[in-house]
């Protein structure tokens, strides 16, 4: 009785690739063919790109699965401008598409390169572990892969990445902007309902029973330093970022979520995210990964009804990492 | 000189269900046709439904005359996420098609079904005395009904509905959602502009006088009691619920809307709704219409441009209602 | 290698003068064809228009490069309904087309006429000087013309304009709305990053830097008195707007707007507009242009992602204005 087609994140991205093609030249991103006869979008390396790119990346990055806004929120008074992203497929659109985890290395020739992609693509190559536990594959002829990086991949890594997604490289798109630049800045705060969903995955929560996702984090101001964006975008999640879940499953389960789901669970919690990372000698495996989520969770047990709560938004640590 | 159309909510409604179609998996909603040939919609009973089915369902309870978005609002710290609809056509969008007053009941055969219909397909009924007051009647070769039901209608109802509305069975929508679900949450809370519409009514206010309406209200938690779940839902608008109005006619008529409009003005007010309806036994009917529309009220009269105020939004009881 | 296409304003409008041909009715908009064969929409004139008519004005003011939204923002208590408006492409949305820039009059036979041209029209006649500075021209077949005034232009002015924009009258269109209609009210406040960027021309910064423009002000309620509408509008910028630019170039130079932006620093600031206006008995130019930009500005300097800050908005102002 009921339609069970499967969705397609690389199918769901099509139309906003187009979208982002038609209003080129406003977002100030490029379209180029590589040289695999690949589609590159440069959203914000060569070119300058805008933050409303980086929302668009960010839909195209939960593979159409999802809603991104760009307005305002309250809670952070002198960063009233935010971004809202929902979904009601939160596993299959952040943890099957919008996750960084696909690691792409290039040592070839005398280009090295080092990316994690992200974005529908994913789905199609399906090379991470985490393809079994959310049991989410894609089938498409068409694959669009979202990079946080200053270029595209060399020619070799992209011919690898189309026969990882099984499609031709001209049905290969390749998005990318590094993190410095508006669109990075918007489409690394547009994780904030994945990184919760990552963490989930990390406190062993069963993903199956998390129906719906929404968060809103402050749009963070770009910066030229590498390290310093990074941490901004981070900080914006980490301090800034405020979730909403609703949850299958027992009640205790939820709770246990909500009082573990804040980034405040973490040891490195307190201190702004890029120098947390200057003290780690910049190794980002000597992070707590717990530290990676939102402020402020609240998760409702759609058993019970309740509302869990965790965490709660640092005003002071916002504006300490935005300058 | 001017474009003198009439509006079709039932036409309005269309290109939603359009949507809901192509999003059927993302957004767990099951499509079927019913004995008598209608169309199904199952949001939210023997699926699980999502939130931004429940959106959808509002903007089709609006006919197509309203906007309907989830996101952010400030006014209450503990639940910043939140619906806001507006409408330039409130009158005929919220009592001409929203509002939940098609009494229909079976009792044929085997199966009794009891449901409050709502959505377009009254405008085209037109059995309510409502569609006198306000002068609307609706042509479509299309129905679409909504219904904050378990389950659909039995097919001799079915066939009853399609014949009211003069329309073939096969051309009749039927949209449903349990109160408990999620669409179910949405779609109630979506009403926060068309109950302050009906109340006005009751008040004896010209209804065509009012040209705008807006209003946000906080997303309760869903509850699996059916109860709770309605006192949740009627509760978001009750206390949590602001709403802004522009009305023409004289602006002493708006001071009194404005000042006779809010929830507070009914005796039961100051206590969760689901509550007041255990102390009445649980009949409806004992408690005060009076309460049903929004807690904080802004009626901009446009005669003098002034704004008239009434009622304030109460945390402390959303916070009591929500858990 | 990447797309070098020039925008264009005109062809930007037109999508948006079909949805608001589509929505006709519902919008409470007119539709007419002049005497020299233009398409005259009245927005606001002899038929009430709507809020949203003023939504979509505001859209088409921006060449189609932008993007308004009705809404609410935290900031102002008592205003809680809110309209944003944000653009990549500030410079060519806001002075080559939304600025009411272009000096329209007629004394011919025995109509006189005057009003301030804005929107994409003004792009293709390119009458004013500041086109040279902004270094932008549009080029189409199609004019679009959008004007704050309680009628259209009279037939041979219209004519003077089409000749003007080099098109034939039947392809220019006018949206025209009074100060006093609810259209109005939402398209001049629509106004909140125009302002900012107007300022920032007089105060000298190099305008091609700002690439990002981001803006929200509170909906003012509109008044039947032409002055006091006027009023009301403004304020709403003038003391409860709040605007977010992305500029490139010199971090001092991003300082140095943020510091002076503000209409704070203006010498009537404190004031309800409306009566500084009648303090300088109705002459405009009396008025220290200094006070036409929003309350609050935030201005990211992209050179060293320093954000610099001026103003604040003043709710004690916004509501002895609004009443």
């Amino acid at each position: 009785m009921s339609r069970t087609e499967t969705l397609s994140v690389n199918a769901g991205a099509l139309p906003l690739i187009e979208t982002m093609r038609a209003r080129a030249a406003e977002l100030r991103v490029a379209f180029a063919t590589g040289a695999a006869g690949e589609t590159l979008i440069d959203a914000g390396a060569s070119v300058q790109g805008s933050l409303e790119a980086g929302r668009l990346m960010t839909e195209i990055c939960l593979g159409g699965l999802g809603e991104v806004a760009i307005g305002t929120s309250p809670g952070l008074a002198r960063w009233p401008f935010t971004l809202t992203a929902r979904t009601a497929s939160p596993v299959i659109a952040c943890l099957g598409s919008q996750y960084a985890g696909w690691q792409l290395v290039s040592e070839e020739g005398e280009e090295s390169y080092f990316s994690m992609g992200s974005g529908p693509a994913r789905a199609l190559a399906g090379r991470e572990a985490l393809f079994k536990d959310i049991a989410y594959a894609d089938r498409s002829e068409f694959a669009v892969l979202v990079l946080e990086a200053g270029g595209p991949p060399p020619e070799p890594l992209v011919r690898r990445i189309a026969a990882d997604c099984d499609v031709a490289p001209e049905n290969l798109t390749i998005v990318y902007a590094p993190t410095q630049s508006l669109a990075g800045s918007v489409q690394i705060v547009g994780r904030v309902v994945e990184v919760a969903l990552h963490k989930a995955h990390e406190l062993k929560f069963d993903l199956t029973q998390i129906v719906e996702g929404m968060g809103t984090a402050p749009l963070p101001p770009p910066h030229p330093d590498f390290i310093t964006a990074m941490g901004r975008t981070n900080d914006a999640v980490i301090y800034g970022g405020r979730i909403l879940l609703h949850v299958n499953g027992p009640a205790s389960e939820a709770r246990r979520l909500a009082e573990n789901l804040p980034s405040s669970t973490a040891s490195d919690h307190g201190t702004p995210f890029a120098e947390i990372f200057r003290q780690y000698d910049g190794d980002f495996y000597k992070i707590d990964p717990m530290l990676f989520s939102p402020a402020e969770v609240a998760v409702v047990a759609l058993e019970t009804g309740e509302t869990f709560r965790g965490g709660e938004i640092h005003a002071a640590l916002v504006d300490a990492s935005f300058g």
